[in-house]
């Protein structure tokens, strides 16, 4: 039994000085058993994406040590960005991996939000770790950034879930938060109008009566128009189904998928359910799968 | 930069005893660095199929422990069994894995060939170890089984590659080879007629100018017809591509593909293949899928 096995995905309020953001990954890394899966660092939004994974208590100590560096490198009174943050650390998702469930995750991210307090960042939980249904959603949670902390902290509906009496208006607050593993899956079609693409995203998605786990929008990009998803239970709704209902949906106006892209990662069963979908395969699971049997091997 | 990976794939002629076949398989467990990925036994072939894999020193040596366990643990001269065997250690392909080529496998099958001929079998080199083109086709090397070694040693075109100048009863010979990796692929059909099988396997394979890399049998299994394909060059013939002309072929016979299934491995490539092909994924590399990832990670 391997012990499970959680990603956090922070945002930090630095995405131009790159020997700061090196230092602040640096500390991240410096954690035994973290494994760092990817850094997106962008200069417009003076903002920097991070994954890393390991098991609980790696994770625990690295989201720490990241809570650290940022309070020791970035000075928002300093700081200018098109994002709208709200803390130097800004957001701090954590997502269950292999053998770790939503719980689990929540579980993590309050520990790590009481030390993330003790450090000085006011801490607001949110999402599957909110400790109210007004605070589960992130938009909500982040309105008035920044800014707006001041007054939110003469609001008894909104005071931290961690962390100190008074703003430390150097690191400002942080959402800590615990979210489902999700696949960012996106549908080219072969056509500019982005109404086609948000009425085709209507129709499918759980919102408005569509596919169980699915949330789509309608967006233009690079002159096409694309239907983009999050794929939030692929037990219930897997990339294969999700897609044959896009391309059903356009169908209907007219128009075509011309590619997919995939953003950031996918589980090795995401692939595995396509294979099994159009291959009308009996059977395919990791044990099948040359690389995960030689990883998995006693 | 990991050191190249290879895959074993010996059989050994016993199926029966399970405390001879543990012994077995404990001596090749007992090599630092090997993993095992599979055992099948057949009792009514008297015979068993190992699967292991690990860095060429590993599977060198766990090869040789494999052929002292069967030189000490089986006695040919009083065998029975219905596959037509030649050897205690029968057959011992080596198959390139991540990082390796067929090239690195002959080396390996060769350096092999000449230990396991140390310990006392009459070793054939066959396929892409083999050292002389009347012996690449494992059917060849095998013509004639265990019973026809006496009169094959006197034949000039059919002296071993190493091992003694005179037969062991108790060890017979062993076929040791290099072969690339394949994927074991078939579809089952909506028929019962296997002339339907046969005639689509002619359709796709690459003996009758069809798909390159692409092997297929039409067979009757479990009352079904059955196209069965072996897969020998993926970036030649993906599965996707395989399976929609054996679609294809079956519609020109009126019948269809009710199912498929793998037998034993396929490298992740083969699962991203068939993903990219059906979504139109853009790219889909093994970077992109989450375990992958996290097993690469520094």
């Amino acid at each position: 039994m391997k012990p499970p096995l959680f990603e956090a995905v922070p945002n930090f309020s630095e995405g131009r000085d790159d020997d700061t953001i090196a230092r602040i990954v640096a500390d991240v890394r410096s954690v035994e058993g973290i494994r760092i899966l990817g850094l997106h660092s962008d200069p417009d939004h003076n903002r920097s994406v991070l994954t890393f994974a390991g098991e609980e208590t790696a994770v625990l100590e690295a989201a720490v040590a990241l809570a650290e560096a940022c309070a020791r490198e970035i000075d928002l009174t300093a700081q200018t960005g098109e994002h709208p943050r709200m803390g130097s650390l800004d957001v701090l998702p954590f997502v269950p991996l292999e053998g770790a469930t939503l719980d689990d995750a929540s579980r993590l991210a309050r520990q790590v939000g009481e030390r993330v307090g003790a450090i000085g960042f006011l801490v607001y939980l949110y999402e599957a770790a909110a400790t109210g249904p007004h605070r589960r959603n992130l938009a909500d949670v982040r309105r008035g950034g920044y800014d707006g902390l001041a007054a939110r902290l003469e609001d008894p509906l909104w005071q931290p879930d961690y962390g100190p009496r008074e703003l430390d208006p150097r690191k400002g607050a942080v959402a800590v938060g615990a979210r489902p593993f999700l696949v960012a899956f996106n549908a080219y079609l072969d056509t500019d109008d982005i109404e086609v693409a948000r009425a085709i995203a209507r129709m499918v998605r759980e919102r408005d009566g569509g596919l169980p786990g699915l949330k789509a929008l309608g967006l233009e990009v690079g002159g096409r128009a694309q239907v983009s998803m999050n794929l939030t239970d692929l037990q219930k709704t897997s990339m294969p189904v999700a897609l044959e209902a896009v391309r059903e949906a356009a169908l209907e106006h007219g128009a075509s998928v011309e590619s997919t892209e995939l953003v950031g990662l996918a589980p090795l069963e995401a692939v595995l359910q396509t294979a099994r979908h159009y291959l009308g395969l009996r059977e395919l699971d990791r044990e099948h799968v040359l690389e995960a049997a030689l990883w998995d091997a006693p």
